[in-house]
């Protein structure tokens, strides 16, 4: 007999979890009226309601209402910290203006570089967080945050400082990326190698600050080339920091097979991915995250090979990408429902996509996403009659609950 | 000198009225650094907020806080009063079974009747209402719902007497639309010409209940033809009500011709609308009620004919047809962003399309719709920096306050 923090009894755990071993075919490895434990912000005990009280006792018990309980949420990738916006651009292209007309008015992703560059870290922070709390309030624990629109060593920084004061002020976890090479400043203009060469020497001096989870690039060929994307990767290697990449999301640039090669957690966008850069991503393990936001904002017409990939076994995440010029969604939820409606992604993968695969997409599939025992007490708790209506409603939010670390929130997001 | 009820100053007004004369090169009626002012629940003044106190005084004065101010939204097209949902058919679908699989087992529409038929008005009453707070919470003010998952007197009564409901439980205006049309059910199979005779039927009475402000018909190679249509119509003529119709979403059957002769308040979908139907709208005046929630969930590939209507000065509303078939859309401003993203409308189009042009969709723009002396004080308040906000991010609601006939509420929707 244990003795428990918490426990959530009237619920129907949606354990996500591979080896759950309960769910009948009802697939999410669920657990009808079940009950889940927590001691010590961890997941102590799961099982059949009926079974708890063999197991321990607890001293909170909380009544779930016949809630659907998952692992808290994760959109493992988004640009969600930046200034400003650009809907004055999304306006001027629908009112006739050319993507050059934008261009000589100083728009595009120039415009939030500049923006985020001016604002102080309060400010930063301040214009964040309501975009934070909408992703928040639909049961997201996990959030990762880019930097990227800073592009000189203070104003990376700058970013991934308000990204970890994120994590302080709201109850999410932040995993933070250093995204550099994410475009080429206009003092290095046509100097991208120089460019390079100082976003390289900008990875010591930012992970000795601790502000740099993992490493990415865009790697295109409006972005940068694959050899200088692997001198970033070997910065991060010397480092001993992961990789990711933006990879193959215009036009086939073997960033798969690249970031495949350097052992990363994920390749993201791939909607030109080759089957060769599949094998690759497969053979490394990889992660697949998909981002069907920018393909929607963009009117994209080739979606990521869905069949191929899973075919190949590549796990797939789903995320909201959030960033200013081609995907202003603050919705995970609305992620799922375009990667089922779009890409017919099933609900049971497009929500594992927001929960165990967005977590090995993070590094951190040991610790989160998936309801298992010492994994942490990060749930979400919904108001639905089965998990796919997560991935079937179009701006509907029936998150009634969040557990945070095994605090328990309702609703989830502090005023 | 005019006492008024309440003032708000410090907000920029949205008026969409066409002869607001204010707005310089902006458009949406704009005038920045407004007030406006309400007596009786009607808009008493507005202007420049340095003019307020030439022209009254106010009982109540709110700060809006430096927030947009908009006429409260209209989603002028909803099947939002339904029993159960159909997640269980979208996941089956995208786990591989065929349309007819899912006829089969019961799916498609008639499982929606036959629930709906099945539920209490208590029961319908309580599912409805998360789906409607969902979308007063994103600052809709006024809300169509139609009946048509009776498909008998007694359940279409029902579902009507639901809507009305709805607008005494819920700070919202409710504008009811019987749609007995909608579908053909079981027990009149192969016999539709009868089916629609019932219907007919149906209409004095239930207009006689009070229950009726609108008749609609689903005109379409898979619904009722012209010829029956027009029955329904003559139906509602003799009833004094006026006539809507779902017209050439799959197909072009001259609906939209029929309507126009009927002078009707809208046509809606119009994905395959020909020239003909185009002008014959322009000429009476009906609004295209535009549906990007249905043509996004069903994967179409055929836009409505935006530069057409636009062309012909034809009104064009957007709404979201939230139904648990085609849209399960519970946020207006998701639409507004379908409408420009996937079908080029500016955000100007957008939003005069869930406000001025869907006051117009149901018979009450002189009452909704716009901000003027004279209309009612239905308002949202907007934490955004210009109206385009409300277009372009996608699952954010910047909502921060509502009124409706002048009484403030902040946030939007009681618990
Ligand atoms: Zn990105
Ligand atoms: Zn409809």
């Amino acid at each position: 007999m244990s003795g428990w923090d918490l426990l959530i009894e009237n619920v129907h755990l949606a354990t996500l979890a591979g080896d759950a071993g309960h769910d009948g075919n009802e697939g999410y490895g669920t657990i009808r009226d079940g009950a889940i434990a927590v001691r010590g912000g961890r997941i102590a005990w799961l099982g059949p309601r009926a079974e708890a009280a063999l197991h321990g006792s607890a001293r909170e018990e909380r009544d779930g209402g016949g809630c659907w309980l998952t692992p808290g949420l994760i959109d493992c990738h988004t640009h969600i910290v930046h200034a400003g916006n650009r809907s004055d651009e999304f306006e001027a292209r629908l009112n006739g203006a050319t993507y050059e007309d934008i261009a000589r008015a100083g728009g595009g992703i120039m415009s939030t570089v500049r923006a985020t560059r001016a604002a102080s870290e309060e400010a930063l922070l301040a214009q964040s967080l309501p975009r934070i709390r909408s992703l928040l309030a639909e049961g997201v624990t996990t959030l990762e945050i880019k930097s990227g629109y800073g592009l000189d060593e203070a104003c990376e920084a700058k970013m991934l400082r308000v990204a970890r004061r994120v994590g302080q002020v709201l109850p999410v976890r932040v995993a933070t990326t250093f995204l550099g090479a994410h475009a080429l400043p206009p003092e290095y203009a046509e100097r991208a190698d120089d460019y390079i060469d100082a976003v390289c020497g900008m990875v010591p001096a930012l992970a000795a600050e601790g502000l740099v989870d993992a490493v990415d690039a865009f790697c295109e060929r409006i972005g940068f080339t694959a050899a200088q994307t692997e001198r970033v990767f070997e910065a991060a290697r010397r480092a001993g920091l992961p990789v990711k990449l933006h990879a193959e999301q215009l036009s086939d640039g073997g960033g798969a097979e690249l970031v495949a090669r350097y052992r990363g957690l994920s390749a993201d966008h791939l909607e030109h991915v080759s089957g060769a850069g599949i094998a690759a991503m497969a053979a490394s393990g990889t992660v697949a995250v998909l981002l069907p936001g920018a393909y929607y904002f963009l009117r994209d017409t080739t979606p990521p090979p869905i069949a191929a990939l899973r075919a190949a076994g590549v796990p797939m995440a789903v995320a909201t990408d959030n960033n200013p010029g081609t995907s202003p969604m603050t919705s995970l939820l609305l992620a799922l429902n375009m990667a089922c409606t779009l890409w017919r992604l099933t609900p049971q993968e497009a929500l594992a996509g927001a929960t165990v695969h967005a977590a090995r997409a993070l590094g951190l599939h040991g610790e989160i996403g998936s309801l298992a025992v010492g994994k942490r007490a990060d749930f979400a708790l919904w108001r639905v009659a089965r998990p796919a209506d997560l991935c079937y409603a179009i701006g509907f939010n029936p998150c009634a609950a969040v557990v945070n670390g095994g605090v328990w929130r309702a609703p989830a997001v502090p005023a």
